[in-house]
């Protein structure tokens, strides 16, 4: 099954010039999605994942039904302030500025195996923000898959670099 | 196995008064989680659920679980501004004000079934739209399935109202 089929892309959105890879077509449809689920999982089959981190909002999708399928727990990587207990907090930068995500300080046992989900792995600051988070909780992160890589950007890179193997379905270069 | 005890109660969250039920003490918890989702889709059982519909962003881990479970397409039901392609619209009652909740144009063929996934409901006042929403595009509202029901504020009986048969798995009275 050609995934990258079921991926609508769509010009100047958010704003002129950005081509915008959407996956609410590939969601929509049970046997790409289903499909999807099965090869984000597949590089980590050997091992044991105690929990799926789903990055906020389109992670908590494909992250949800990961953790289903590898009878895992799931736990949220949130912006700032949505999270109602204690946090642990990271900053990352943007192109103009910084953001935050946050994760419950108790989301993680120490040694917990997670796997990192997300929906695209762009510049990968956002992933790199959650990777450093888990790890601080001292969780032993397996691994991170991504739909959608935009390998110019060099998240994928970015993510490897810190010993972390990726798996992503779709590669778009030149985005 | 009890799903209540999964629940983390955190008082005067996001406000003084307010006690909050917090489910990622629940989706941490893998066998909870799976149990979980297998009790949401139980009523619906004897259906062919072609679509789950899951309000963001709880509503996306559970509902990305159910999908899988069911071998169901996704489609995400979101906060205005944030879907890509051509939306439909539905703007419903605060407590004071109003707030709005867009699907794509093209998330449901007409006659599909759909199944409405939640973490919570309240009022009801967010599922309502999303049902008005979904009828809208012709779709085949089978039922509606939240972890949580806080029965004093009516939403499970509104929805009922809308002839959708609604499944929760804990009730707080009085919340």
């Amino acid at each position: 099954m050609d995934l990258s089929a079921h991926i609508r892309s769509i010009p100047d959105y958010p704003k002129p010039g950005i081509l915008f890879r959407d996956i609410t077509t590939l969601l929509a449809d049970a046997r790409a999605f289903r499909r999807a689920v099965d090869e984000l999982v597949q590089p980590f089959a050997g091992r044991r994942i105690a929990k799926v981190a789903g990055i906020e909002a389109r992670g908590f999708i494909l992250g949800g039904a990961v953790a289903h399928q590898l009878s895992a727990g799931f736990l949220p990587v949130r912006k700032k302030g949505k999270l109602p207990a204690e946090t642990l907090r990271q900053t990352y930068a943007l192109e103009y500025g910084t953001d935050e995500v946050e994760i419950h300080a108790d989301a993680v046992a120490p040694g917990e195996t997670v796997l990192l989900i997300d929906d695209l792995i762009a510049t990968g600051g956002t992933a790199e923000a959650a990777i450093t988070l888990l790890r601080r909780a001292n969780a032993d992160v397996v691994g991170a898959a991504f739909v959608i890589d935009l390998p110019d950007l060099g998240g994928s890179k970015r993510i490897e670099a810190m010993n972390v193997p990726v798996q992503s379905l779709v590669s778009f270069p030149g985005h």
